[in-house]
């Protein structure tokens, strides 16, 4: 038997931050040194995912250099990074290919190319890669060889998989850009523990970390052993180095008939590196943290600092609040509280609750002057009393301009407050509830949001989110006694129509046959229907579902199709 | 020599609306009842693009439905629609795929379905469709073996169209959902006429024509003879019906070695159908016609009838004032006038002067006394003065707000007025001057405004712009004596720069390598890169441009690769 020692690196790539990606790799190279091989997540060096980056040959052209970079730096053990490469030139492919470098001893030992390119939900790889065509490679790293492959190559039966296993692999990498939503670690870890048992070989399995736009990966790379057992878990959402000796059960080599390429030779040690044991998260704890690390990385990664958001005292503006606090310390999060004349007094008391309860930054500006002055200068078009929800829009839009001043004058961001179940029906202002840089909770829906309030208030430091918050039925607040349920079913109703229309891709029909009532499921899905040119609006946010409102769900604004 | 009536039926079907494109096909059956054949544009019965409604099996099962519908209804004539099919039970492919239907008395006498599906600028047909993967047929219609396509399948090298010619074709036939931009209509007819005279047959193309989101159809269907000749045309961005008899050289039937589906046999005819002649179009009419038309179909298709826009004085709500008034007539344009401090005299009266001219309805709303309220909101928090560009938004912010209220009171759409070169730098208030359904000239840099603006007051009918609108410079007027040349070069100097960076995915280096001033690339640049936050959350608006802001141009908004 042979063991390897293994690190796995979680990192959190930046986004076309080539140098900086670089130095994130450089910072761990003492802590790997004693390793055989330290692997990388997918892009390492480039950032996940490029989009359209990835056309612009001189960026290509830049990765490359920042791969030769890494190797630069490398030394013994040999470091696994992935990067945007072009096709080889005068191969038959042309085009850019998601690319794994192994870098050893100053040089590029070799590089594998993605075969299975993901084109769905959020995925546009055909549109970005070409796949990998060139024969597959072993790669011998301190005498074992090592079969390598990039996320989507895992998951599918046609996939390089099987041909390395056949060709001698005798210990399996697979680097990843694995985006979180709620359950995916189970499949990951099914995955990975199915190719283990199946091969008979040890899988290592390393996810990025961190927010990138609509997406949050949530590392927890993980290595499995021959039998599929999960030995080695890294933490979920942070930047880890993991370090695990892999035992190896040697194949034969004249069971090989790959090329291997040879990296370097075993040393013998004496230690023995067992990793830390890790907590599961549950899954009210991995929902929470994936919101708080996609919001600080937005907020941080574009070169902000400070937030700014409005509290109505309800509890989707509260949950914000909370996320907020814990993604950048209370101190920057900046709350302001905009009564108007339907206020009520204790949204206003819930609100400055919250305020003490966080420690945020809360300012009160009463929006009815303002509000005044606009309804004045509309009556000579629609006279004292505007038709329809003009008036409602009106207060909203008030907030989000006070809210967009604040932001300008003071270089804060604006958190906007909307969950899943609203946006999915529209029930909301667009440029007055919807204005803002990130949608913190925009795929949580309703009752997922209490869900998080009741988790949050469980935490060690006692309750912030006030109970009357959690405990009052939502409202707008924009009329008098306006409340959710006058023009929308109980959400315990309304949310699980909605997933199943949204995530599940069910027309009116099957939903009908499904059991829900009919004139709900026509008016619902008429409503969200309709409220997709507001959703093209409203700004980007973290995407914790199978589906969320994002590039995962490309539907037609003018559609005729009604379910 | 055989000779076959063909129609060439270019229809405005929307995406969505299965029964009213059926019913779009059944309205044209009288007039096309003596032809051989009528080809309607790729998915007739469905809409293009379909987008992500694909996903869902009860809509493709619809599509089946409606399909049948049509083949129920036709007659000697055989009716080649497109639709959306699902995959064969039983074969090697699961999903949908892109699919053209021969109907013919009654019954589907056969279905093709697409071969090569794009994945690049603005489509996304991997994700949406599997590739066809059947054995190639020929339809034998009016004794002629007929080989049909779907507009990618003609485009490329590896396509179908070589083994249809090989295998005894005597006519090809592609239908084509083609968006419209400048220059789109060239490369169409050197591909036709490079296919038909590669191939020595004649070759109908029928292209859809509409507004479809961001998208405009601009038709222009046509028929190249054996020659490569264009023998016949359709107009462009309207429905039609042309007919035109194509001359076919008989391919003895010892060269068919593909399946022939009967269809039809031949029939003598006395007369002899030449289409009328068409004039082409220059390219601002041909610009200015796409404007038109793609502003007309996102009103009327999302069922509305009236819109309403901010006048500034400026040249380019005056121009889309005018291309509003040209798609939906002006009595229902309201075009609103709101004066700020920083407003000239000049902005004013001509203003007033476009409104007279075009006949709009026209409503003047100062906004001083607002401004006025919201600064005095907004003084505890930021004193008499506020800091950078908050006054600037706060006006532009309170117009938006305005338009919004007239929009929900009467059941208006707004359109926005910004360009391209604007959004490009993000010179632009969200929530201000972006607040609206449908940025009607987005994708149309500021010189190409001019271009247009100086066309249209060459029409019939003389100017309607005011010549002060388009002689004066540049100005946001949201302070005092403000232009555009105080933030950015000049639009002579700017354009050419936006337009290589963003059509040519030139980088920095690239730019300065092409002759740009150093120092104008990395401010502009930056702006750009900037900017991405901003358009994610503007309306969306026709694509004229190679390539767009829109799915066209899909980049990261945290994205630290500068240039």
């Amino acid at each position: 038997m042979s063991r390897v020692r293994v690190a796995m690196v979680q990192t959190n790539s930046v986004v076309g931050d080539l140098e900086g990606n670089v130095e994130r790799i450089r910072r761990v190279l003492d802590e790997v040194a004693d390793c055989d091989l330290a692997v990388f997540p997918e892009m390492t060096v480039a950032g996940y995912p490029l989009e359209d980056l990835v056309l612009k040959p001189g960026f290509v052209a830049d990765c490359r250099t920042a791969v030769e970079a890494v190797a630069e730096a490398s030394g013994r053990c040999a470091l696994i990074v992935g990067f945007a490469d072009s096709a080889p030139e005068g191969g038959d492919t042309t085009g850019v290919q998601n690319a794994v470098a192994v870098c050893q001893e100053g040089r590029v030992a070799g590089v594998y190319h993605k075969r299975v390119l993901p084109n769905y939900d959020v995925f546009d790889e055909a549109r970005h890669f070409v796949p990998g065509r060139e024969p597959l490679q072993l790669f011998e790293i301190a005498g074992v060889r090592v079969g390598i492959v990039v996320c989507e190559d895992l998951w599918v039966a046609d996939g390089p998989v099987d041909r390395l296993v056949a060709g001698g692999a005798e210990l399996l990498v697979a680097i990843n850009g694995s985006p979180f939503h709620r359950g995916k670690l189970d499949e990951r870890e099914a995955v990975v523990a199915a190719t283990a048992t199946s091969s008979g070989l040890p899988v290592v399995y390393v996810n990025l970390v961190g927010g990138q736009d609509e997406l949050v990966f949530d590392g927890g790379s993980m290595v499995a052993d021959t039998a599929g057992r999960i030995i080695a878990r890294a933490p979920r959402f942070d930047e880890a180095v993991v370090i695990v000796d892999v035992d190896v059960d040697p194949v034969p080599s004249s069971a090989t008939d790959l090329v291997t390429v040879p990296v370097s030779d075993p040393v013998t040690r004496s230690d023995h590196a067992v990793p830390p044991p890790l907590a599961q998260l549950d899954p009210s704890a991995e929902l929470y943290e994936a919101l708080v690390t996609a919001t600080r990385d937005y907020v941080v990664k574009s070169g902000f600092t400070d937030i700014c958001l409005g509290l109505s005292g309800g509890i989707d503006s509260a949950l914000v609040a909370a996320i907020a606090a814990d993604a950048l310390g209370p101190e920057r999060v900046h709350a302001m509280l905009m009564p108007s004349r339907y206020s009520s007094d204790h949204s206003i008391s819930d609100a400055e609750d919250l305020v003490a309860n966080l420690g945020l930054d809360g300012r009160t500006i009463p929006i009815e002057e303002v509000h005044f002055a606009l309804r004045n200068l509309l009556t000579p078009s629609m006279g004292d009393d505007p038709p329809g929800s003009t008036d409602e829009n009106l207060q909203a839009r008030i907030r989000g301009v006070l809210l967009m001043a604040h932001a300008n004058a003071f270089g804060w961001l604006v958190l906007t407050t909307g969950n899943k179940s609203e946006s999915a029906v529209g029930y909301s202002t667009l440029y007055g509830d919807t204005a803002g840089a990130f949608a913190v909770i925009k795929d949580v829906y309703k009752l997922t949001v209490y869900e998080l309030a009741r988790w949050r208030n469980d935490q060690a430091g006692g309750p912030v989110i006030p109970s009357h918050t959690i405990s009052k039925p939502p409202s707008a607040e924009l009329r008098p006694d306006q409340r959710d349920d006058q023009s929308l079913p109980s959400y315990e109703v309304l949310d699980p129509l909605l997933e199943a229309y949204i995530e599940g891709d069910r027309t009116r029909a099957d939903l009908v046959a499904d059991g829900f009532d009919g004139d709900m499921v026509d008016r619902i899905v008429r409503l969200v229907d309709l409220a997709e040119y507001k959703r093209r609006q409203t700004p980007p946010g973290t995407r914790v579902s199978r589906k969320g409102f994002g590039r995962d769900r490309r539907l037609p604004i003018v559609n005729r199709y009604w379910g």
